[in-house]
């Protein structure tokens, strides 16, 4: 891999490479990780070190899941900088933030994620419109998964209206694909709306997407598999968080959760049924 | 005011009391705070607090952009956290973050912002809905402004797209009104589409308004003073930073500050013209 490929084909490559979608979802929750961890000075840390350290051969991705860092003050920031050194350089490390801002305030998240952080991606909320992504977007290696139809029930209340012929979300799609000159613009589109799911892929044949709602949010795969992938047989991430993160509460957590993303590569694998296209 | 007020009567309260629309924009830029300061183990929390401690007897809100605080690590988490204790009691401290996230994570952002950090009022971006919305306005005595019509030129890509009758920014403002059941939730619009603003303000006569745009962005605020105001005379806040905050360079940084602050309210009393309204 040379220094200089886009950050949507490095995504593809390693899509391609690891034959899976996998992106774990990385939101620690104290109340929820195993009780024998809550006695060590910074619980989140060593549960997100040994996480990353069971799984870290079999995913493409993680996510890291902002808020559940911030609502830990500095113990949160600091797991949050250490994790960003723990991640292999054949995995991406997505900072998901859904943040969203005029361009002088979009710089700043700019250095604190990219340059500081070296995150390979982050989420971005589109409601303020193409100067709050393009400092984002400017170097081609650093990539965007922009929400288009979230997986949550407000989904409903924008994201759906009608925009001329189009939903919104299938407007924002269209925007994406517009801005996407650096090869480094995806976006995110839940699994538990699989109509809209359709209609965005129909869209955007070839956007990265990064897919929430399954696991724990109760979204098909099976479907997802089937209608999500870009037409080279990659261009999708599908996010698993609490059901890996949880997979037990007891020592054996880290172990588990390792079993567990084996069991949801695995099932991918199957639900391809198809060869693999290789880019 | 008793312990069970609710966040936009305190607002209005304030307003009134102080006869002043002011919100400094706490933005430091580390590159642009004054040069003697950078020699400081913390250049961005001496410059806060000097800040504050020159304007805090003039202002009825404080305005902390995230962003500038997360771009400089730890040092930026202790800045925020500190500036969170300096703020006095007859003050707002709103954090601008403009998150916007599935519940189970916007309960997070709720802990970090409201519990931990005991801000008054957060940003929120409202392209995920009213469950993202939900956890932040449960509390009456803490308030949201949902972004409607932000001052920059993206604005134009979603938030003016026609939406039946209604322009987005509009009919987001018709669903800020009816998420508004314990009187927490206000807006932002920007003072750079004053046809829009005008419109928001016909739509919802009463919510608080927060106005970024003016000073540095180049909005108009003898208009925005002319039409933004509830229809108590209360209800708006007009937000200033890098005018304020860089209103000198050199060691009398704070106290040119100062004087900025107090410019900027006697124009704003001058400019109301009519005598107040006391709610």
């Amino acid at each position: 891999m040379t220094e200089k490929i886009s950050f949507n084909n490095r995504l593809n490559m390693l899509i391609s490479n690891k034959s899976s979608f996998l992106c774990i979802g990385l939101d620690p929750d104290i109340d929820k990780i195993p009780a024998h961890l809550k006695y060590e000075k910074n619980p989140l840390n060593i549960f997100t070190e040994k996480i990353i350290e069971a799984t870290k051969d079999l995913v493409v991705a993680y996510k890291a899941n902002m808020a559940f860092y911030e609502s830990e003050s500095i113990n949160g920031l600091e797991t949050l900088q250490n994790l960003c050194t723990l991640i292999p350089k054949d995995v991406l490390l997505i900072l998901d933030g859904k943040r969203g801002d005029i361009e002088n305030t979009a710089r700043k998240y700019v250095k604190a994620y990219f340059s500081d952080m070296n995150a390979d991606a982050i989420t971005i909320n589109p409601y303020m419109g193409y100067d709050s992504v393009k400092p984002f977007i400017q170097d081609a290696q650093k990539g965007v998964f922009i929400l288009a139809l979230t997986s949550n029930p407000g989904a409903n209340d924008f994201q759906n209206l009608q925009v001329g012929k189009d939903s919104l979300y299938q407007y924002v799609a269209r925007k994406a694909l517009e801005w996407n000159k650096n090869n480094n613009c995806g976006l995110v589109v839940g699994a538990t709306d699989m109509e809209g799911f359709e209609i965005i892929r129909h869209t955007t044949p070839d956007l990265p997407i990064l897919v929430p709602g399954i696991g724990a949010q109760g979204g098909d795969m099976e479907k997802v598999i089937q209608i999500g992938r870009d037409r080279a047989g990659t261009g999708m991430l599908i996010n698993i968080g609490r059901d890996i993160l949880y997979a037990s509460d007891g020592k054996d957590f880290a172990e588990k959760a390792r079993e567990k993303a084996q069991y949801y590569i695995k099932e991918m694998t199957r639900l391809v049924h198809t060869s693999w296209n290789y880019i």
